[in-house]
């Protein structure tokens, strides 16, 4: 069982290889370039230089949300190209699921927490226990106030983990004094993590067409939510 | 503060851009390719898709042993050329103490260990603590039972990390309950811990000139044990 993954929700890119629980290769970047440049060399620089071929792979994953809006749609587009041209099942896994995945190993709750802006994180919590993870809350767009009243509830460590984990550390821990920051070589999106979790859902029997694939956003766009306000203050005068 | 790191002590080989305690990007392959085809591609491949060049980096970091001789060859002189044509200066890191790296923020001890074959692992251990890894034992030669040993005589948990730690783990197990094996995704070496290490020693002053980079075999190459053994023979008949 092998499998190509792909993440780019939020800054950082990356590829990986995954063939049972072993990770083949992976090909990280976070430098702040436009996915739409470095994503796809990666890839196929990633195939060449461990010579396999998108042909020789059982099925093809990507983190579908949340996330942002454009690094959604750039690794999904990616994905779903590949798939359709190599006739591949595609597995969508969960951005702040597969933040968890790497701590794996680790004994307590990750929150996975990822930068939403305009004062929101999107974020979820996940047990960690003999190295698995399982789901405590849903992904949701949250206030930093109510993910730390969330993670304030268990008496276990919590280890923050994402591209928000650092902004949740500053705001929370005075509050929180038990939480605990991921380290830095553990804590943004990893393909390989991506990889991980989607072959479970793989065997799981949870691949689907490419054209099944979409992205999970959470909330409305930007334009969209300022649109809705506009209209709301139009008919509520 | 930017450096360059390289690691292919085993099977694996890996190359990393560090900057300050981020990971800029890191490409990482286990698929049993020689590495004399690997390393260089990847780096290069990494410096370009990052926009890096060797001349913008502050240093070149290396594992420089344990590990297998044509590895740690390959990987040092790579960092030598490059060092020597940019003019730039080095640190080598032990392979063991990197591999201890790749568990910062777990709380315990790691054992890092590595397949020495001949009935021997290189192993050494260090403690975790607050994201920290400070050594406990020199590198050295050993068989699993007495790494076993060493690794039998603290009371905090014990995690295996690197290319030997699923050998020792079927083999200590049954002795030692409370051992743990880690993640795969956090088990085998690579360049960004490697990278991580270098820059805290560069910080420390640490760094050498190119010419004064020299790989640490812990144990003379097979022919030459070989040889000494049959020299031994023949003067004690």
């Amino acid at each position: 069982m092998k499998l190509l993954a792909l993440e780019c929700s939020a800054t950082a890119a990356s590829a990986a290889l995954c063939q049972e629980d072993k990770v083949v290769g992976e090909y990280f970047l976070s430098t702040g370039q436009t996915h739409s440049q470095t994503l796809l060399p990666m890839a196929e620089q990633l195939l060449a230089t461990s010579g396999e071929t998108l042909a020789g792979l059982d099925c093809l994953a990507v983190t579908t949300g949340p996330g942002s809006f454009t690094g959604l749609r750039i690794g999904i587009a990616a994905i779903k190209g590949m798939a359709l041209g190599a006739g591949k099942p595609c597995v969508g896994v969960s951005t702040l699921e597969a933040l968890a995945w790497n701590l794996r190993g680790f004994e307590g709750v990750a929150t996975a927490v990822m930068d939403a802006r305009c004062g929101q994180v999107y974020g979820a919590l996940f047990a960690l226990e003999e190295g698995g993870v399982s789901r405590l809350t849903p992904d949701a767009a949250l206030t930093i106030d109510q993910l730390g009243e969330l993670a304030g509830e268990t008496q276990k460590p919590v280890f923050l983990v994402g591209d928000g984990a650092l902004l949740c550390y500053n705001t929370l821990s005075e509050k929180l004094p038990g939480l605990r920051l991921a380290q830095p070589h553990l804590r943004l999106q990893r393909a390989a993590s991506v990889g991980a979790l989607a072959l479970e859902k793989f065997r799981a029997g949870q691949a689907v067409d490419c054209g099944l694939l979409t992205p999970s956003y959470l909330r409305l766009p930007q334009a969209e939510r300022e649109l809705k306000k506009k209209q709301q203050e139009v008919s509520q005068p």
